[in-house]
């Protein structure tokens, strides 16, 4: 099963929605998500003003999906990915920024949001968001499931069943 | 054989291609596109000052199929499709706006252009692209080679071998 790169439980997530709020209420944008790159919401607001959302899964896949074609144009010309996109169209329009390597912060927003204002707020938001993240990630190791988890829990059933080099 | 759904050839061909030379000269930017819906490059021109360009073909391409992804997100707010993306990265950016119905604009720039010139120009190269197009539109009705050429093609042939009707 897929499972999302990035999790926010507790006070982080409370802090990080608190920040998407904040985001909305001073842009004045209607959506505000936090998405992994295979597509996953990890938290989003919608602002009071706004009409009832689509399908925020079926936006989250599409847009991650679209960042990776986007990582293949910037390719071609010796980058990595882009840090930004912007669509705007006529009544509705997307940011989508990198947060770090795992996630992207959406903003959607309409006319009634200047795209500067969109863009002004959004960066601020990714900076507390960063900042919120690089505290979880140093306040909670044990949280950390990647390679030494696979290579301690190797080492246990190494240790249960043999090695598999002395058969 | 799949083919490009907009074809320039002679005069139009000389005349957007020095609109597209002008873009570049004004903008600072440093390679502009004329694509179609399927990705061939339509026409295209560099500026002097611009590195060698990496493969146009493979740009058009993941710009074009990253255009249809962008219409499905568009769509789930209802919209047909977004009216320009604007995409950066740390060296290098591509403004995408859409010409008409069958084709893109693409303007491909880096820090020595400021994103306003570049959305300044390329607007401004749109606008004298499409009267190019819709003069050549009236001036050639002959080139229409859609339904009409079609039902003739079909009358012709249904006066040579029979209608199909009458056995």
């Amino acid at each position: 099963m897929i499972e999302p790169s990035l999790d926010l439980y507790g006070e982080a997530a409370t802090r990080v929605e608190a920040v998407l709020v904040e985001l909305l209420t001073q842009s004045r944008a209607r959506y505000a998500l936090l998405i992994d790159r295979q597509g996953f919401v990890i938290l989003h607001q919608r602002a009071p003003w706004a009409p009832k959302p689509p399908s925020l899964d079926s936006l989250a896949t599409l847009i991650a999906s679209n960042q990776s074609a986007n990582e293949a144009i910037a390719q071609l010309f010796g980058e990595s990915g882009f840090r930004e996109t912007v669509q705007q169209g006529d009544g509705v329009g997307t940011y989508v920024e990198a947060v770090a390597e795992r996630a992207f912060l959406v903003t959607v927003f309409d006319g009634s949001a200047p795209l500067g204002k969109v863009k002004l707020f959004t960066k601020r938001a990714l900076d507390q968001i960063r900042a919120v993240l690089d505290e979880t990630r140093e306040a909670a190791p044990a949280a950390d499931l990647g390679g030494s988890f696979s290579a301690d829990a190797g080492a246990l059933l190494d240790q249960l069943l043999g090695d598999g080099t002395t058969p």
